[in-house]
């Protein structure tokens, strides 16, 4: 049996998923280049393969074609869009990602974002250095409004850490019903939710706008509004006319319609950015790689 | 039956406590100076009163013998040095605070500044808001190696909410069992618990010093720490020794040997830094007020 590593930083962050591919296949190929494998690449590196551990590389049809012993493929990471998966399909190849991967990252950095707005502590620290000692009251997390759009694991997630810390959490998801809640949330429609919450989460894997000028003209002034999915959910435009008119009284953004980003939004202090980062922990690393281990070694039939 | 209030901001963040005493009280008079009270303002604003919402004015014994109406204190907070207690008891004036009002604000500060310094966000928007994209993975909370010195009911909240974010939570507290530990976490000895963490943080009542250079010798390179109890708990110029050789990391600090604080520690980034603000909640506020007007009521056998 013989195993390829298509991803170029497998195993940095910790060996525990490399070690339990080796110690359950003799055979293990890392990626020899250290970055991500052209097709031309991708051909020579699964020469006689079984199963590949994945990257981004390209793996259409045909290169899929070119591999008559490829069994198993399995996605370190959620998108699969490298993959031809009807192709896989065809030839038998199974396929597998890992959709519980970055979820308690991102959760995590949620509630982070979360917590630095709600408690001011950005504003404290920077002035603080500036030796300038100013308390001032904050609301915290405890009884806050808090609007979660799009209930998917990672929304699932952090309304369970908010309710755990006392948030009175409302869920906006068109695709739900209340008995698809887990923690005792209330369902509730997009407009009262926008008008009901201090502070809005977006977990949506929409990839059209949901909060535009007539979503932020909706929201009760002073609202923190947070978003980690996508860029493109939120109007930028809207969203600065918003800052300008103190609706938003400020917000994190991990995510923007176009990265690297070094817009006008840099320019809002009240704004807690970060570039993109949400899944950038070593543990996600892990995580995700143990289970993509664990998902081609199930795929080829192997006990672990 | 008449009641006084003490504190001069009685009120102020939310009116449900006031409302719940005037609602079962007629007569409550407030804090006519918007000030702490001095011992003679105090004795007059006592006069006829039997029961006092109090804050840090003077209750000494002269002030409680000119009160022979007054049956019971009730502090917004947990300090009690302003009051005579012992004069209390003799008088039969029953006395109350509010022990577990500021746990879950200091709870959440202190998870705040854990998240804040394990997710690297402070350096990330800093680059942000000057147009520096560079991603950089973090360690998070997940499975991230924590001591907590002092498991009263802070360190208690602390230890919870990092255990369900999935952090490896050990404790020293030399007067407790591993009997007491509520939440599945392990006791550990101070030199033990220094080597072991990744993070450590202070929730210890003590008055002296728990923390001086033979401790941060004994720690492991690269160690957050955050004080959220009392300044003088860590020994301030062997932290910045400790900094300036990268034993410890980076930390967040909340309390100072004196305060308003504006010294050396200023000078170092990877410190989060806040002005004594772990209580500075509206939602804590809110509590202990409501708290003090319950035992108030309840120390003069009012129905609530």
């Amino acid at each position: 049996m013989k195993i390829a590593i298509g991803t170029s930083s497998f195993g940095f962050v910790d060996k525990t998923p490399l070690n339990l591919l080796t110690s359950k296949v003799n055979d293990v190929i890392l990626n020899p280049y250290g970055r991500k494998l052209s097709e031309d690449e991708i051909i020579i590196h699964l020469k006689d393969i079984d199963g590949l551990i994945a990257g981004l590389e390209p793996l259409n049809y045909n290169v899929l074609k070119k591999c008559p012993n490829l069994k198993a493929i399995a996605r370190v990471g959620i998108g699969m869009d490298n993959i031809d998966l009807k192709a896989a399909s065809k030839l038998g190849i199974k396929i597998s990602n890992t959709p519980d991967g970055p979820t308690e990252s991102v959760a995590e950095l949620t509630i982070t974002a979360a917590l630095t707005l709600t408690r001011s502590i950005i504003s404290s620290n920077l002035k603080m250095h500036k030796k300038n000692w100013e308390k001032s009251i904050s609301t915290g997390i405890k009884n806050l409004r808090v609007l979660i759009i799009g209930y998917g694991r990672i929304g699932k997630r952090v309304s369970k850490l908010l309710k755990i810390m006392g948030a009175d959490v409302k869920i906006y998801d068109p695709y739900i019903s209340q008995i698809d809640l887990e923690n005792n949330e209330d369902l509730i429609s997009l407009k009262k939710g926008l008008k009901f919450a201090q502070l809005i989460t977006i977990h949506a894997a929409k990839n059209k706008k949901i909060i535009s000028w007539e979503e932020f003209e909706t929201m009760t002034p002073g609202v923190f509004i947070l978003n980690s999915a996508r860029g493109g959910l939120i109007d930028e435009k809207d969203l600065i006319k918003a800052l300008d008119l103190n609706i938003v009284a400020g917000g994190w953004l991990d995510v923007f319609e176009s990265e690297p980003y070094f817009g006008e939004l840099t320019k809002y202090p009240q704004l807690l950015l970060t570039p993109h980062i949400s899944t950038y922990t070593t543990q996600c690393r892990k995580d995700m790689e143990q289970m993509a281990v664990e998902n081609l070694l199930k795929d080829l039939s192997i006990k672990t």
